[in-house]
């Protein structure tokens, strides 16, 4: 592994991970590189797992995204998460939140680095970083993601680096590109007019002197959790790209947008409907790069793919990382903060595909929290993109849990997209085209082409006496009832449970 | 008027009012000038009101933001308008939306221009700008806002002007810049990095043989409504400038931010307060300039005052305009896309500041809808402003109706600024500093620092039991109750009206 350390003077930083670990004290923040389980720090981590069974100790924990196992399960259950940001995705890092252990501050993934430049999050003791290799002037190359490490190697007061030697070698398709701090004749535009436009370096840099230690890993990331898409799943895809060919057609957009898609399996049924489709040259400015990346660039379908993080099923990872040369020039690994910006997703007019837990009558999405009160995972990057679309699509099944539950409501019982950042709604039903509308007009496009047939009457019921009760104002709700459908849902859930 | 029409071959457009009015068909769509009751288009919407005496006709007006009297008071009365958007402020149109004769479309302010270039707003018919003149080289000078006119005089169909000679002469002022349509290669960045940036004309310009007609007109804009500010408001002004301050001298912020600040009393306030500051060199990138921005500049405070209309009381209309050239070198009007772009807003990193009608205790804002029902305005440029800002700022007096009503309540009956969006809130109470907080975290901030005393142990009592009840999930509520504090008082005020 020191061929790896091409700064000769960092050989001698080269520590284990359990002297690593021990550097930590209560109370610390620490920046973790890692998004969508890729390029995770994963040996200090265990590391401080081990430590804890000795001593009790505490740590604010900020990453990329959600990370594998060794943070979000193992820290998790070795109580030294206190507080964790900015998106999560594993089953006991949610519970610690919903059982009020873990304090989660949930946040848009572009903001995160802007809060570490303001001095909201930290000031950060450590940043630990996953790399495949340091360049003889220091810079600092990631494995296969990005995310935030460059704002945390750069805020950081000390860091430590995961050299991982079984980690994809990736050198070569990084784009690393840090904003000055905002403000007046200071922050300059970002110059990407163009998903393929490579704008800075290729690893990250930073102080060396901050370099306190550099530990040896072997670790794979945990792989990426693919669910094969059921029918349903395949319908809502073969849906939203009709709707794109229909968009191109009527000449509203006048070649295929670039694309943004979300995480899941949606998302992966999405990009492999383009595979069938006559649809060609495609162009993604993404987040994640997901299995179904790679089946459209081996079919010659893909333009150029950029995006944070690659994350793939373990049968991608042999296919991609043992043949990467065939696919390093379709691929850059951008800073979340360049892959989520504003400034940049407007710009380029990206058509943005995510996916909610439920929408209601008006438009208003939810994608993070059940019943209102329980987060699921977080609203990551969803805010960033749908905000700034060109066309935000949101996709969701009509129904849940074996169609007892309407995925379409009155109210949604928490709100991540307002009604103005909605433009599409997208079941296996069909399509809501909501753009210019007006509440009552978004209400029948949502209820006639998105409802499930077995709750459309029950909407219609809502919607008609809502508009009689409020003399048909703006957006007719009874608050009395906005929530009813949850409430017996959750009454019904609890009785099954006594 | 003639020698304002400097383009000679645009003479013979002249027509009465009336027959410009002649021209409309039902279910045109028409772009009109407008943003904060400043360069409305007003005789043909006069005339189009008296056409409508004698024949029914319906069109959908989109402007720049909320207009005077012409047209959301007389053409809404005479039955005209079938569809309004982006934005409304007038008593009538509110009325005539919320008993569901008007459909409206609130979107936010800077999203209007993209849905036109889209296709999705129009086709448009007719754009109908005042001008103070039309140069040589066929530009349009706007009178006292840019708003949309620019977007609509580019996609309308035809282009009818109101050439007023009694409005005011700001030619010089204006920078006007319209993007490309958003993609890839295509749109370049704003090279906005300082608000007194020029980066456009000074006028409006358009394909001169699209101007169907000119009308003269000599009507003035309806002079704004200032309310003075109470002495809560004044508490609320001071702890704003106090948080400033603060801000400053912790070195989170390195000089005071560039400031954006939305419109009405507090904002007005917000700004006086700055006169007795030793706060200098104030820096506004803002929406509407207010009467307090030209005090500030008598007081040698304004660096620069970048907006995209000046919207004045009557007494300081005659002030500003019969001196011009005393303000004219501090101030820039901006089409709305570009004084509200999120790419600009949040490289300038501004410090906004928006009013909410309600806060909840989770930091939701609504600021659009009374009971989740009946808008009151609309969104206009706050979530412009407010997701893109360094700092979000959200100003609302704690309670209500003489008191008996609570501005923060268990959860908001509308979202329009989601937790994510909402760095700070502001009552007479105090700060809530919510930045980088988990929900819980700001529970106690807003309750203990922002609600009103009466309402502070009812709010705990609410939280309390919610976390009881979810067994302290990440954002605790009880869905039976999280409304019943609106359903209460508006049971309240059905009885006292029956």
């Amino acid at each position: 592994m020191k061929e790896r350390i091409r700064l000769p003077k960092l050989i001698d930083k080269i520590v284990s991970a359990e002297e690593a670990a021990s550097w930590f004290k209560d109370g610390m923040v620490v920046g973790m590189s890692g998004f969508g389980r890729a390029s995770d720090a994963k040996e200090i981590p265990l590391a401080l797992v081990e430590r804890a069974k000795k001593e009790p100790f505490q740590l604010d924990v900020y990453t990329g995204a959600s990370l594998g196992p060794e943070v979000d399960h193992y820290m998790v259950e070795a109580g030294i998460i206190r507080k964790r940001g900015p998106y999560q995705a594993e089953k006991l890092m949610r519970n610690s939140i919903n059982e009020g252990i873990t304090l989660y501050t949930d946040m848009h993934l572009s903001h995160n680095a802007e809060l570490v430049r303001n001095g909201i999050i930290g000031p950060i003791d450590f940043a630990i970083i996953e790399a495949s290799a340091i360049t003889e002037d220091g810079l600092i190359i990631p494995t296969n993601s990005v995310g935030n490490t460059p704002i945390y190697a750069q805020y950081a007061d000390k860091i430590l680096i995961e050299l991982n030697t079984a980690q994809p070698d990736l050198e070569g398709i990084h784009d690393i590109y840090v904003p000055e701090k905002a403000g007046k004749g200071r922050r300059q535009p970002i110059p990407i007019v163009d998903p393929a436009d490579r704008i800075g370096e290729l690893g990250i840099r930073v102080d060396v002197d901050k370099i306190a230690g550099i530990v040896h890993s072997e670790l794979r990331d945990a792989p990426a959790l693919i669910i094969e898409p059921d029918e349903e799943t395949q319908v809502m895809a073969n849906h939203l790209i009709e709707f794109l060919r229909e968009e191109v057609a009527s000449g509203r957009v006048d070649e295929l947008p670039v694309i943004q898609s979300g995480v899941g399996t949606v998302a992966n049924a999405v990009l492999n409907g383009f595979l069938e489709s006559d649809l060609t040259d495609l162009e993604l400015y993404s987040e994640v790069l997901q299995d179904a990346v790679f089946d459209l660039i081996d079919a010659g379908k893909i333009k150029i793919a950029s995006g944070t993080s690659i994350t793939l099923s373990e049968r991608y990872c042999d296919k991609v990382y043992n043949n990467i040369e065939k696919y390093a020039d379709k691929l850059v690994l951008r800073p979340q903060e360049i892959s989520n910006h504003p400034e940049v997703i407007r710009r380029l007019g990206l058509v943005c595909i995510n996916t909610a837990l439920e929408a209601d009558i008006y438009g208003n999405v939810n994608s993070t929290h059940v019943f209102g009160t329980q987060i699921m995972n977080g609203i990551g990057g969803s805010g960033d993109y749908a905000r700034n679309a060109r066309i935000g699509i949101f996709v969701t099944k009509s129904s849940a849990k074996a169609g007892s539950v309407s995925s379409i409501v009155p109210m949604v019982s928490h709100v991540d997209h307002t009604e103005h950042d909605v433009d599409v709604i997208i079941t296996e039903q069909g399509v809501a085209d909501l753009r210019g509308m007006a509440p009552k007009e978004r209400v029948k496009a949502i209820i006639d082409n998105c409802a499930h047939p077995n709750f459309k009457d029950k909407l219609w019921d809502y919607y008609n006496r809502a508009v009689e009760e409020t003399n048909n104002a703006q957006t007719p709700h009874i608050l009395e009832e906005a929530f009813s459908w949850h409430i017996e849902y959750k009454n019904a859930k609890k009785k099954v449970k006594a």
